[in-house]
């Protein structure tokens, strides 16, 4: 079952600068293999469902063992059986539409 | 790594009454032996990380058996590693703080 | 427009005890006069939209006031237009499909 | 109050193909003179708190008048008081850490 996800990782209890956190999930979806994009407030992933959400595991873990006490993430999970569609898919589709 | 998750499941293409692939959500959650709490915009879960994601892939693989084309959830997950917290232990923090 | 709104404020740069700023999120609502359920992940809110979307706005600002330097929150927002539904109603609707 | 918003807007009741009624929603932040950037899975949007929201309920506003019976939104609300940031700066502050 393929997924596109948009996870956001908030890390609590190291202050405001959450940069290096973010950095070091980015390094975590790459070395996966996954198609990713990063935004201002979060990062799209494509791909299968187990590696995907393996790589949201690690970033958890990782960031813990980073010294994180403390992690809230956020994810959007879409998931369909009628077509294949990929993350440029979707934004071409709302694109076309705009003009 | 145990997780408190919030999840909120929408089926999209079904029409909008998505009581009944709610119900089979909540149904596969208890299967897996899972604790959970349903609320008006979605269901806390507490577990093993594993487990709770195998749960969360079930709830799509389970709603595209049922004839569902499209799925878009949306999860919180916290995790910490300061100590030991369960949902019961959220909860009470806050109504403490209210008194 | 009526609307139902789950709300999870995470503040940021202030530790990792949680429960004073979500207290005082919950005060606000209450003082507003809002129908809230508070529960593990999160708060329900139901209300005509420009009083709840007021209360969140003033969480964020009480927070900023008390101290807070960042704040991330998330929020689910249902309307809907075909009939009336109370948080009680969405949740007994899902109830009524598990017997 | 500055705000960065990630914004899902989630038409239920209409069908598998969303993309017309993000397209509307797309132009009503862009009439609204909002700085947005569509991905993915959502759009971001940097403004004032007051003109961001209003814009986010004139979406629901507008769907419901193009017939969509419900709608399921999910919002990322990102304030800070501490300084200043854009969601260029937040892209840049991951990326540079990437290197």
């Amino acid at each position: 079952m393929k997924v596109i996800v948009d996870l956001c990782v908030v890390p609590i209890g190291v202050g405001v600068s959450l940069g290096p956190y973010i950095a070091a999930c980015e390094k975590i979806l790459i070395k996966a293999g996954l198609k990713i994009k990063l935004h201002a407030y979060g990062t799209n992933i494509e791909g299968e469902w187990d590696p995907v959400m393996q790589a949201v595991k690690e970033c958890h873990e990782t960031l813990h063992a980073m010294g994180v006490p403390r992690i809230s993430s956020t994810l959007r999970l879409g998931t369909r059986i009628d077509r294949e569609q990929t993350m440029e898919d979707k934004i071409r589709s709302v694109e076309e539409k705009m003009q």
